[in-house]
């Protein structure tokens, strides 16, 4: 199914399309293209989804990303009928996406009376011109026939909660159209372009053009057509330039594209020798990560299901800062800047949440779209038994989140070496965010240290409980973190230090009394205060008291009042705190809370896969990994929360995969300005090579069995197995 | 139905039998006999409730009072069929409780062939000697006929979660019986006696006598029986005790019960002119309170059902000390003394429940045993959606009860002047539950405050709230008694102070800077942070929402997330420390919330009722008394809490009614040693005459519509209206 570098499928299953959608998606952080085919409409899940472009739907107050009109619309009728794949079975299908270099093709017999007509599309989103995409399409048939061709802008495409947008203008003239949109709310302005050539005796019905074609008998026919989607600043000159790419033509948009693709791969692409299969689902999440990640923007963040849709409202969770961001920080240190940025330039809508629950500082959202104001509602899942909305406690007890973001924000710094982000606006982030937990915490004046109670970790199923290990410990971390940079500051950069207040003793303390859970006598932590004393029961156990499909299991569902977990927690932390924590500690965790585990949520494997690979779990770790890595290839994810669609693709997960690799199999570790090389890979991988940039110097590192080489590490000071390497 | 002194019933309908049960009860502090026939059996809902007994039930963990074997128990049958009134629809039937004597009587007309068969019947539960019981039963025909006498001892008795007992022998010898039995887990032995006069030619089967009269018309058969039931310290001479009573004869056994019931009624009556239907009402809650009310023991408390049965697991909750304790420590300090000595005999179990939750001090049990071990579970309702249990809060975030026991405390020591109780333990409890309060709060340092977070107030539909009001009131008003107490115990009784912590500056600064939410700018109280964010519905609206009956409106339930409330919570705080807010105070937020409050407690109308009287609301007033005076009488209560049956007595309800017209219509209050009359009676109230007994001194008051009346107050300062009163 996957080689080295292409997904690929032959035949057609009409169950595949929703997954396929996501599967075959082509993006370029401006947009995702899911992977339809070119017939296909809002049933069949067509999407252009924009990334940072939000507001509610017409007679809706779900505010979600908008999908752009489908520029690359085509369909062909022979007969008066529409070869439409999802409604005739198909002589020959197949679809093909090349991650190497973003290109998506298809190639699809369709039977047609007694003549077999062949269509053949490849298209691409461009990496080089955000707001372009392009199409080839080909038709040819085995008997001389004639063929109407219809093509176009389409507005018929998928919404989850309704139309977002007022369409103000709509022009079509010859084989070019031009329509103007404003979002139904905040009327934000979206323009849509379309050029076809090569097509003539075209009329035109609204924003389609009809052409009739006489094919000759296995003689192909092809034109080109472009797209352009043009919102914000890229609105200024988007006539000039939507003009400059279709002038410059589908083939050298094609070559430049594929260069823009070769150059991420030079930074970003692992080798894993000795099994292919784990070679191409890690590169598959990676050009995941890289179709998806906001390069030419600081204004937003990478959603949850990346840019397949608007599932999760298009909003940024934790799991950009937590789970994506190391691979950014490691291979692309514009684009982590980017998305820090983004959280830097947010945070007044953070300090909106804060204050809007009683409390100072910043509270960042746990549903973040374009300002930072939290998108997720109160009420996020429905109950099966009442069609009731459940009243859920992401939003105001994950308090986590500001803590994540503090410590990826400060994990950059100390990667890359730019700590002038610190005087950019990360200090004063860093600042706000510990005032928050500051105010949100309880002090025990008998216990003389501070508490975090009420609050929500990682794994959902349990809301609302007192001293969260994982919560904890990160927040203890952000508040050490706050020392450090307002210390960093303070020498480099005084002048950044107006905007905190005058008395920090507040600050120290906290850091200080701050208390984080420890091992117990067995090592294990607990997950929160009375997790030991849950029934003691395992998500199979579990499985069998349902009494409806879908029955969310969190809330006051079948798993709250046990010790069945949603997804890692106390591993979350050993995961991310690495350093904090023996192996024995690590050991102890993995056995314990395993079995307790149902890993609904893709973010939770790749957890249990990095421990396991540190601890010697190597089958464990490659089971783990291999979940993460093929979540989006094999589609085998949740699908619904309770009544509610969480498909898509997960760019954590993908993020993940590349986590486990590195930190995990490789095991990369880098602290206290000394990057550690520890290899554990699983038996049947005979080498695996990558390339990281740390602090300007880019390393090639090359793993095995015995140990690393590494290039191109001039200043860099490295240990492999904790011993000193010589270069 | 109700006349002054009694309650009567002519006519009989199968639907009643459950509500007489409860309503025409017999009590004496050590038992209750629900007011079932003498033929009646488990089926019927019998039950002889035992006051401070609590075993497991056979198989299960459901930990509640255990039910005596009935030794009243007598049936007739005539021609092998027995006459009972459950099944055999009757000629003529009535039931009569009389109030002032506790004297249960039944006439019952049984068709019978060709034959009128009369019952008569008559009993008490003995109020001068708590083990003792005793039944006069006369039968009579209209024609001759032969009858069979059946009585005895019956062990088919109510139970609701199984057998409690294992018999360990039974004995009948002639017109004797005896039973031993010990509980199931605890193997506490119980013994029940029984004794018939009158009747001959016994025949015995286990522990049933029963014999042939051949009945001449219109000639009455009359004998008499004597049930005995002992445990605990009472079993020492158990065999010369029952033996006494039984040779002192029925009829002296009478006198003595009704001189006993004379002379309570002698503190504790109140007459009220012009309104008889009111007048019974309060007497008949008098009664139920005077029932129940442990006279000669300080082990336990009064159950939040009364005697009337298992509910609620016999426990005693919150209920005693804030809506019973006023009553009694105005008429009679002796019961009052024995409740809080149970609870200062019970500090352990508070103190270990503390502990388990993780916190110091004493946490008072939300259902409370012999032990002050916490009966109540975590899991308290079943969902009727799913038939699984709820997870619900009552017994660990309810942490007021331990406010309202330090409260009813320090006001039983003002209102009798017995500061002894002080150095007899109740500094002690005082002191832990402060402890606990203090471990329980949280120190928000950037605030200066304490705050209580994560508990429950009285409204329960609103679980796990911050800042409740009530319980934040109640708290800071526990901990300013703490210091009170400290100081009168330091002064009057110093060798008491051993027990306390040396260094007590930590209870100093809680009472200092616990946080007590204050009215709003339009004088509301917010129930709890964020309550006024709620959904804006009434109970009216959420009722036409249910899809099933008996929904529970707590956890995740209708109500949960909305300003509905089941019980006076703010109200009842300003019914509670009325002296600290206004009448506009009390005038805004009777207004406020009435319209969200459900009153699905039988605790809630009675404090709508003392503010409503004390803001000149009178006519609500005196609807809301009505309905919390005739609780028991209509028993109109709710009956099921999700699936949990939750009928009975409502005690509490039946203090409330007092608590109403003393605290309510006659204005009283009693602070800083000044007792201040400020009457508002209803309308058709010409007056209302009772006792009140204040540090040693018995005050004889009758108020009417223009001031009062005092005898009896030789040192007690008085104001009427505000104003010195003329003695």
């Amino acid at each position: 199914m996957t080689q080295e570098w292409t997904v690929e499928k032959t035949g057609f299953d009409t169950a595949d399309i929703e997954l396929h959608g996501s599967k075959y998606l082509l993006g370029n952080g401006f947009m995702g293209y899911r992977g339809t085919m070119e017939e296909y409409t809002a049933e069949q899940l067509v999407a252009l989804n924009l990334a940072g472009f939000f507001d509610l739907a017409r007679g809706s107050n779900w505010r979600e990303s908008v999908n752009a009109p489908n520029p690359l619309y085509t369909a062909v009728s022979v007969n008066g009928k529409e070869l439409n794949l999802s409604r005739i079975a198909p002589v020959f299908h197949k679809q093909t996406l090349d991650i190497k270099t973003g290109i998506h093709k298809r190639e699809t017999v369709f039977p047609a009376g007694e003549v077999n007509i062949t269509v053949k599309a490849e298209r691409f989103v461009s990496k080089a011109r955000e707001n372009i995409l392009a199409l080839k399409y080909s038709v040819s048939a085995d008997k001389n026939v004639d063929i109407v061709i219809k093509t176009g802008t389409d507005k018929n495409i998928w919404n989850i909660s309704g139309n977002h947008l007022n369409y103000t203008d709509e022009t079509a003239r010859g084989d070019f159209s031009e329509l103007t949109a404003e979002s139904v709310q905040l009327k934000k302005p979206l323009k849509v372009y379309e050029k076809i050539c090569g097509l003539e005796n075209i009329v035109n019905v609204g924003l389609l053009h009809t052409a009739s074609v006489a094919l000759k008998a296995n003689e192909e026919f092809t034109f080109t057509k472009f797209g352009g989607v043009y919102h914000g600043d890229g609105l200024e000159n988007s006539d000039a330039d939507f003009l400059r790419a279709v002038n410059f033509g589908y083939d050298n948009l094609k070559d430049e594209h594929i260069a823009a693709w070769d150059a991420i791969w030079e930074n970003s692409d692992v080798v894993i020798e000795g099994d292919e299969e784990a070679c191409a689902a890690l590169r598959y999440s990676i050009y995941h990560l890289c179709s998806i990640a906001p390069r030419n923007t600081d204004k937003c963040g990478i959603p949850a299901r990346g840019l397949s849709g608007q599932v999760y409202k298009g909003a940024a969770f934790w799991d950009t800062e937590m789970f994506m961001l190391p691979f950014f920080r490691f291979t692309d240190a514009d684009v982590a800047r980017n998305l820090l940025k983004y959280r830097i330039n947010t945070l007044a809508g953070a300090e909106r949440k804060a204050k809007e629950f009683g409390f100072e500082g910043a509270f960042f959202a746990w549903e973040s779209q374009e300002t930072g104001d939290d998108a997720c509602t109160l009420f996020n899942v429905t109950d099966v038994f009442t069609n009731r909305p459940l009243r859920t406690y992401f939003k105001d007890k994950q308090i986590h989140v500001s803590a994540d973001i503090v410590f990826a924000l400060w994990d950059y710094c100390i990667t890359t070496g730019d700590f002038v982000l610190l005087a950019d606006g990360g200090l004063k982030l860093i600042y706000e965010c510990i005032r928050f937990f500051y105010t949100y915490a309880s002090f025990k004046p008998h216990k003389d240290r501070y508490e975090l109670l009420d609050v929500v970790g990682p794994d959902e199923y349990h809301e609302r409980v007192n001293n969260n290990a994982f919560t904890n410990a990160m927040v203890k971390r952000a508040a050490d973190i706050f020392i450090l940079a307002l210390e960093k500051v303070k020498t480099d950069y005084p002048e950044s230090l107006e905007n905190l207040g005058e008395n920090l003793d507040w600050a120290y303390d906290f850091a200080k009394k701050l208390y984080v859970p420890a091992p117990d006598e067995r090592g294990i932590i607990e997950q929160f205060d009375g997790y030991f004393n849950l029934e003691d029961v395992t998500p199979e156990t579990l499985k069998t008291r349902e009494l409806k499909e879908n029955e969310y299991w969190g809330c006051h569902g079948l798993a709250s009042q046990t010790r069945t977990l949603k997804q890692a927690d106390v591993i979350m932390l050993l995961s991310v705190l690495k350093s904090d924590y023996g192996r024995e500690i690590k050991k102890a965790n993995w056995d314990f809370y395993e079995p307790y585990t149902e890993h609904g949520s893709s973010l939770s494997a790749c957890a249990y896969a990095i421990v396991a690979a540190e601890i010697g779990y190597t089958d464990w770790a490659y089971k783990y990994f291999m979940k993460t890595a093929c979540v989006d290839l094999k589609g085998d994810s949740k699908q619904y929360l309770g009544s509610l669609y969480i498909g898509g693709t997960h760019p954590a997960a993908n993020g993940g995969a590349w986590n486990t690799a590195i930190f995990g199999f490789a095991g990369v570790s880098f602290a206290n300005d000394r990057l550690d090389i520890s290899p554990r890979l699983p038996e049947n991988w005979k080498s695996m090579s990558f390339k990281l940039n740390l602090r300007g110097e880019r390393l090639e590192i090359r793993v095995d069995a015995k140990g690393a080489e590494i290039k191109g590490a001039a200043k860099t000071k490295i240990t492999v197995y904790g011993k000193e390497y010589k270069k």
